[in-house]
């Protein structure tokens, strides 16, 4: 059954190529194109942290991820609303889309109710009591502008038995239901739906079967990457990503280290977002093409190289390791600026490198060359 | 007596322009030239905190000051050297001055042992004890790359007795003149001496006549802006400026806030340093033409306007003070980063309007009108 009217949805996603089951394209939205598949930065709190957005655009992202939970709780979505929206009031002019806060009142608050009306929590930065449920969460995030809303979720502990992961997933999708006719009642932007059902196959068919009968503009997969083993999630990738719409969207909520995103990606996967590249920068992590490093490690100490020889972002162009580990140790801010810098520009290089091998039919090639690479370890000591 | 050859230093600093006091110039340099009256970002730890050099350029900084106490004990002057020289280890083309770590031996460290010799002192970082004295203050200088060295000073508490002042003051000369002696082993930068001597006009005159018969290439005035009221700072410009070489440029170390800076062209002072605009930026104070404003305050959370709507700079074209106000309750990044430009932004263009208005000799105008906009407080309320 068709709940309910989708002609009012003003989007369009074109698949442009597919290699196997990846698929490369483009979604577009009024704001801009999002091309896929897309790495979306994380700017939880209205900012894309230690990033100025003009960087984080010049970067390559199409579109970013903002948090409801922590808006919501601060500045509050009336003010952002008051001041012209979420991308007047952080200076982003491309596409947004909002998480529904479902995820984070379970992993961030303080979390003293819960039933199939909603949540009531409290808040994590100062013990107040809130309520969130999937109406209110599509009001927060219309409220913030948003132009990718997501359904308001009950995320099960992926350790859970799989009786509770049933229930939790059946009341997610009693909550779509109720976040889509939410979100029906006013125009504006799209709504995704969001699989859960842990890493049993039965509960994820179900979901699936579900949220398209209720029809969104695209699917999510929730419940992932949340402490599993990376091949467990692959096994739901492969299992669930082909039973979604061909033609609409499919994102992997939370995702993730760059060889999850490559193996996501040979499964259908065309949406990504995650906080460890700018989290990294923070505590002195570097991503590369050759794998992680630890800036602060004393190795680095006199190394007068870039952190990737081969990387063309601002950061390798303009400052040694050397400096990078000083400036670390020295705990100042251009540490966290620059290494999250240079993270960015390799998601978005990656993602760039990924279109193209799908385009080319090449993505197998890819794959095998992106591991070699990434387990060949660091460039060799001086 | 003029003890030394001078003739080996390649600098030229041309006075343009003065009104009254006030004087406009410009510092030639093989790295560039320096507009004075001019001000000096400070890059204690080889970064201008919260900023990328490439913006602190783009702001009007034509030099900027490098700490020689931090630098020597983290990452050391021989890791910089080795990496090429403190311009190249932190990516910062135009020229440096490095202070010569005599007022943080004083002001930082656990100051152990202090002698006509030299200081032994306790690093703030590790506990580690370390020497310096002016031969190896001028030493690490050189190591570093500096453009404009600076003598190795003993600083005296400004609210000492007077003889332990003198004392202090004579110390430093004859550190001065040793200073002297070891910039003079081999070629490379400018050297600035400190005159001392508290608040004490005889004393402060002695020790320019001896640093005159040293003969340097710029004059800086030290001890100053440690404590003191700012007319008894203004007093010691009053009787001092006139007294160093009119064809030398003078460096008034430290300073400052707005109005002493203008305050300080007034009566003859060419150059400038201080943490001010950055140190601000980081916790939440705004410096603008109509005097300081604390971001947390709360009745900028709801104010869609700028800082400063008749500012051109990066931050107030982009964001309201309810998103600064956001982002720094919030404890984000990019408000250090947003606030530290504004302010950097604003002090160089006082220095443009400063420069013009003794061009055009019109500083007392300028300086009234500086004054009368300082303190006629915030834009009025919405």
């Amino acid at each position: 059954m068709l709940y309910f009217n989708l002609n009012k949805f003003t989007m369009d996603f074109k698949i442009k190529g597919t290699d196997g089951k990846a698929r490369v394209g483009e979604l577009i939205l009024s704001r801009g194109s999002i091309r896929t598949p897309a790495f979306m930065p994380v700017g939880t709190q209205a900012t894309v942290k230690a990033m100025l957005p003009e960087n984080v655009k010049s970067l390559g992202a199409d579109i970013i991820l903002c948090n409801t939970y922590h808006l919501m709780l601060r500045p509050g979505e009336n003010l952002i609303k008051k001041l012209g929206g979420l991308h007047n009031f952080m200076n982003w002019e491309k596409p947004i889309l909002t998480d529904s806060g479902g995820f984070q009142v379970m992993s961030l608050s303080g979390l003293s109710k819960k039933s199939n009306e909603g949540v009531e929590f409290k808040s994590h930065f100062d013990g107040k009591k809130h309520f969130l449920n999937p109406e209110y969460s599509i009001k927060i995030q219309k409220a913030l502008g948003s132009n990718i809303m997501m359904c308001f979720d009950d995320c099960a502990s992926f350790n859970s038995d799989k009786s509770d992961i049933a229930l939790s997933m059946k009341r997610s999708m009693e909550w779509a239901v109720r976040s889509k006719e939410e979100f029906d009642l006013t125009d504006g932007g799209l709504l995704f739906g969001i699989q859960q059902g842990g890493i049993y196959e039965d509960l994820r068919d179900e979901s699936t079967k579900r949220l398209i009968d209720i029809g969104f503009n695209g699917y999510a997969l929730g419940g992932l990457a949340v402490g599993e083993p990376q091949n467990q999630m692959f096994k739901v990738l492969d299992f669930s990503t082909s039973k979604f719409p061909s033609d609409k969207p499919r994102y992997l909520m939370g995702v993730g280290k760059p060889d999850d995103i490559v193996g996501a990606v040979l499964r259908g996967i065309d949406m990504f977002d995650c906080v460890l590249p700018t989290r990294s920068g923070r505590t002195g992590q570097a991503l590369t093409r050759r794998g992680p490093l630890n800036i602060k490690n004393s190795r680095h100490k006199y190394d007068p190289r870039p952190l990737d020889p081969d990387c063309n972002c601002y950061t390798c162009l303009n400052y040694s390791r050397a400096y990078l580990h000083h400036v670390k140790k020295a705990g100042e801010i251009i540490s966290a600026i620059l290494l999250s810098w240079h993270n960015l520009h390799y998601y978005q290089e990656l993602m760039i490198d990924i279109r193209k091998a799908i385009t080319e039919k090449n993505f197998k090639n890819f794959f095998n060359d992106f591991y070699n690479l990434q387990n060949s370890g660091d460039i060799p000591i001086l």
